[in-house]
């Protein structure tokens, strides 16, 4: 595999909440997306998610609490943890897990 | 969990090669480091270990090819594959692997 310039594919990225998978290790799936304006509440029972925000901040509201995250930062959403992600402003972010895990509208593929 | 600043744990680092794990999902570890000099020619059997540089540059050399691999850039390096990471000035990278994948000097633990 080559090495993989994380700037460039996301320059490429012409659709917010579309993940485009740039690397995969050990079963996992490295993805990048751009976000603007809110997911949709959902949650994923066979994985943990792993963000971390690239440009500009993302707001993860979970059921009970939301956690700010900013560019340089790292957050996990666990396993069946219920979650809507937010961008007040255009963002951009990594995304590890298993699989593709959002739509275009921002939340759990159907 | 809370959000990691991976610039504030990169900071409190002080020894190279030294990997300080900042989370964990879907059983990877997440880890930082800071690298100078060459590290051991060695394998990981049992995993693939992914690095993304955050500062500088990590110059991965594998038995038949080396890959400069600079600040935004992502690499994977795959199970078995027998490889030696070098910096030539003090760079920060994140590694993701199954565990921690270095000593002190930068190998193989063993």
């Amino acid at each position: 595999m080559p090495k993989i310039n994380l700037q460039t594919v996301l320059d490429g990225i012409d659709e917010y909440w579309s993940q485009r998978t740039v690397a995969k290790a050990n079963g996992q799936l490295f993805k990048l997306a751009k976000g603007l304006g809110a997911t949709h509440w959902h949650r994923h029972d066979d994985q943990d998610e792993l963000f971390i925000v690239l440009k500009g901040s993302l707001r993860i509201r979970l059921e009970s609490a939301e956690c700010s995250v900013h560019a340089g930062e790292l957050f996990v959403v666990e396993k069946g943890q219920l979650h809507s992600p937010v961008a007040d402003a255009p963002c951009e972010f990594m995304v590890v897990g298993l699989n593709i895990t959002s739509n275009r509208a921002g939340g759990k593929p159907n």
